[in-house]
């Protein structure tokens, strides 16, 4: 695996992702971002059940959420059917219990088309708390931080 | 409230639910058989958390799910954004553990435009075994029935 | 007609609007403010298919679009499957080609549990080239604004 | 390229794509289909571009459609967040007009967990008459069929 192989991550627009105007229905590019997020932590090799809950016997399987407290997103081109977008992220530890992730969408490498930016907390859904970071999410954090480093040197 | 005012709902098309053809895209209706579903019980006097889990406390508040296990549908004729359409809701018990609801989409109270058919089962999650439906389902699917024998009188 | 009964809407949060940590997935609110916005359009009188395209005998049925430029949505609160929300648009005329709409999502008239804000630009698609707003648009726009003044004398 | 490369291929479950119960919500399946039909032909070599409509300069770019007209779906056990899916895909031309595709989804090669089938015709959307499949259709249909010849060998 390339150093940065879980920060750049591709996908192909599909039909359902279009509306009548015959390009993108805005809100599937939030969709893209979350679930490229999930890409990406689980190249690095971050299970997800380790990280969303599912429910088993009736219990939550995990007692930390990352409920998101923010997003948005601007939209430089129209994005169509078929093209194959290259999806950069860039994450960033904002404290102990919160990170971002700034996400950059390009056609053919160079040109961008859309970028987003999301922000999650950390949550313990017992106590209904912030809490600290999951130490899986502080690992991709610091493994991705590091990457960006050496990507600018 | 009309006898059938819960059995008879309207759905107006938004611009999200067209793809790039200028029609809808075809998954929309699922999704908007779910939630005709949803709105009927609510109607007719079922609370979304007497029948839907939610999560609290980390614990599923609900132990009898509804999950589907078929779902089908049939498009006639194209559907446009602002479409006004009519939804009719037909449910029948299948037996003591299972009932399905077949769905009549209309364009102008006659034109059908689409046709869906859902079924449910029901289950006990904790003991991931079949067991009888919720009272409250029970009393829905009875009073639709005797909606229709009055309907075809 | 209330004179502000197009800003005041209504939403009840569907169960395909939750995931498994059993709120609302995030990305579902940025349909409900597109979903909302053309509710509002539609009850103060304009035609859907005077605002959004549909595709008749293979050309787009308008020449002008709405692209979203820029969106973006903050959240305070869990949202719960069968929630009943009012959903309070806000519009905003920035200039001649372009406009935003602020949505403000409440529990129970007081609590605020989401916000977000929806930018739009008028295109001309035969041009590629931005342009005026359709005089629809410029008509709710200014009934808006007069709304927001008498609401707050 | 194996020869079956197009007609087998994965999906991992999303966050997105589940419910409060914490299995998937079910019509996010058909649009997996949808998408999975969309990359066998991509991978085949087919581009998006020649088979769905995108709108340049206000007019569609294709004048023959294939939209869908029937779909269904079985499910067989619960789909959690992260399961690792394959998808198969059975294409069969019905006549010169029409074709399905039957998608078995499995965990671990060897569970069947879903099914579905979607049935698509060709329409002359100018004309508003169903036409012949177009030709790159008909080359996808013929090669997926001889691999299940030879699969079966």
């Amino acid at each position: 695996m390339k150093s940065t192989d879980w920060l750049c991550l591709q996908r192909i627009v599909r039909f359902g992702d279009t509306d009548a105007a015959g390009v993108i229905h805005f809100h599937h590019l939030m969709r893209w971002c979350h679930e490229s997020w999930e890409e990406s932590m689980n190249i690095y090799g971050i299970k997800a059940l380790d990280i969303f809950p599912s429910i088993i016997d009736n219990k939550s399987t995990l007692s930390t959420a990352l409920p998101i407290v923010h997003c948005e997103a601007d939209f430089f081109s129209p994005i169509r059917v078929g093209d194959d977008l290259s999806v950069k992220l860039v994450p960033t530890k904002i404290n102990l219990r919160s990170f971002e992730v700034k996400y950059i969408f390009q056609l053919r490498q160079d040109k961008n088309v859309a970028s987003a930016l999301i922000r999650h907390f950390a949550i313990n859904t017992a106590l209904s708390q912030t809490c600290n970071l999951p130490k899986a999410i502080d690992r991709w954090l610091e493994a991705s931080s590091l990457n960006q480093v050496i990507s600018s040197l």
